[in-house]
């Protein structure tokens, strides 16, 4: 087999735009060890938003390409362009996340088995009609997924397993979630009720919480009531959650949980010293949806820690066999469990709409864009 | 034996005050497995202030006593007056730690071995003529080591111990220190010299630049000089430092250190990605000079923590053994490496004497009062 592919890509131009572009390029032979995928969908995670956009000012962006070769470009601020960094003027590809069907595979056993098979693939450049991979690279699905099914089997769940690993591992036993109407947060709440962890759910629109609510959430604090920190406190007493993921990283929130927790503690009956109570309160930052700095009051004693949380890294610091132990429960429960919805299913042209680029750009609640490349 | 012994205490009174004074109390029979201290000496470490001063505005301090039986009393703000709190109106005993030499024994055979030697003890109830203990909890010193050369004996080394500890268990190999002038500061650099491991010292004034220096100390930056984060950096580099012990606490330096490690890594080579380079940079927070609220910009990547640290709980968490060793080599070490020195000697009634408060409340540099119960 040989022949082109339409690849999306994004393109730091030396004059100062960024431009958004889909490259035909040649379409790769598997070697022995490896497979070519035929992607058939890849979300837009808010972690890809970096990737597309670059330092670019996206309220600038303009179509300025034909039918036949769309194109956006958008305008780059002047101290936020690279003088001569590495990877300007070059395009590079797009999505960290996407599944298709194996439509060629190397010579290698390994390879040959996923023949035909609904596959899943975490790597970058998913937002293309094919991808090359290594065989056990790929995250086989269950007969019977459809590739739309299992686009998103890596970012957000195992960033939801992550989490209450990460609880187990450092011997917590109920988790607090902030931005916890995202899908994530959705996903994450399914997940603990299967596996009979609390979790604190954090919100700030009163509409979020009816919307954990409505799948069965327990606890659920919305940030803007006056109530706040009282209704905090008393979940986090009821849960003895000591441990906290943020998604939005500036100002007081984390601080905030700290305080509430460990206020919970002295109510639940720790000892408390001039140091405050001896139990670990911990936030892992995993997000920065509030750019600002983050504040900590330090208003709680000395046993706390804050610090940056990464699901890659994460993986990485388990080893190879735990975080495999991950996916498989991932590719077993892709229906169930961590099944995801998506408002709105575009092709890669439609990625170059400045519309498109708008609402996804957003990063709304309830938002969630699928590319089908083959479209 | 039998009588009376003398002791420092503080009381919260419920009219809104604090006293300070002597204390005349039964001098108790040691159990089987206890001894009687006859305490020589007792330092006033920063950690004893709040106890000593409570809530207290101590600009208020008067001397209130008589010759005989001398009191002071200052005023506590309403706002800071507990209600109700379990301890208002009883006279609090004060002093972390201390050594004497061992004048009465129990039964047992530890406790007998400990006859006539040189002890010293953590564990409050210090500013007093007299201490019980459990024979096991003394820390004997090696024959010839007078009390005063050993009241310091816990505080200042088995922190200076805890860090570098801490930095081998969490696989750094060398070590941030603010507030480095400090006694504390200056023991650190000893052992550090001793053990092989770099210090950067990090200091406000220039006078303390010149402090450290002259005993040896290599890598020393003032954050009040205008090129602070530029030497800083360099610093970092020099030494790979990825660990630092903040003193201060509150304001940007926690967060200015992490962002210096983190340029220090990219200029090392480290790869840095979109979340930055993935080497691990710790803050642990061990005192609070400075007041305010942390601020941290997060612009330092996502594999970064900070963190409340305390030395009584990292003993707890090495476990007895580990922390044994610990202690057998401050009591080997008490003459050279964790030798302290001390700027003024007094007696218990002299810690009653508002113009002592005035300057061991302080907490200036190179300012350590001792006290000798005996005198």
């Amino acid at each position: 087999m040989s022949g082109t592919m339409r690849q999306l890509v994004s393109t730091l131009i030396s004059d100062g735009t960024l431009e958004l572009s889909i490259a035909t390029v040649d379409k790769p032979e598997p070697a022995d060890d490896e497979v070519l995928i035929r992607v058939e969908a890849a979300p837009i995670n808010p972690s890809d938003l970096g990737a597309i956009f670059g330092p670019a000012d996206m309220s600038t962006a303009e179509a300025v390409g034909t039918p036949d070769d769309p194109k956006v470009v958008a305008q780059v601020p002047p101290d936020l362009m690279p003088a001569s960094a590495p990877g300007v003027n070059s395009p590079r590809p797009l999505g960290i996340e996407g599944a298709g069907i194996v439509e060629q595979v190397g010579t290698s056993a390994a390879a040959k088995t996923l023949f035909g098979k609904t596959v899943a693939l975490m790597g970058g450049a998913m937002y293309a009609e094919y991808r090359m991979a290594k065989a056990d690279q790929c995250l086989v699905m269950p007969d019977g997924t459809a590739p739309a099914e299992a686009a998103s089997s890596f970012v957000n769940p195992l960033t939801a397993l992550g989490m209450v690993e990460t609880m187990r591992r450092e011997g917590h036993t109920a988790l607090v979630h902030t931005a916890a109407a995202s899908n994530l947060g959705q996903m994450l709440n399914k997940l603990c009720s299967n596996e009979g962890v609390d979790v604190v759910n954090i919100v700030r629109r009163r509409e979020h919480v009816d919307l954990l609510s409505s799948i069965g959430a327990r606890y659920v604090c919305a940030s803007s009531r006056d109530a706040f920190a009282e209704e905090l406190v008393e979940a986090l007493r009821a849960t003895n959650a000591t441990l906290a993921f943020d998604a939005t990283g500036g100002g007081n929130l984390a601080g905030q949980i700290l305080a509430a927790m460990e206020t919970a503690q002295i109510q639940s009956g720790r000892d408390v010293g001039p140091y405050g109570t001896t139990t670990h309160k911990q936030v892992y930052i995993y997000g920065g949806l509030d750019r600002s700095p983050t504040r900590l009051e330090r208003n709680y004693g000395m046993a706390w820690g804050v610090g940056g949380w990464l699901m890659p890294w994460f993986l990485v610091k388990i080893g190879p066999e735990a975080a495999q132990k991950l996916r498989e429960k991932v590719a077993a429960e892709i229906k169930t469990t961590f099944a995801s919805a998506y408002s709105k299913e575009i092709s890669l042209g439609d990625v170059l709409d400045p519309d498109s680029i708008a609402a996804f750009g957003k990063k709304a609640t309830g938002e969630k864009y699928l590319i089908r490349p083959q479209k």
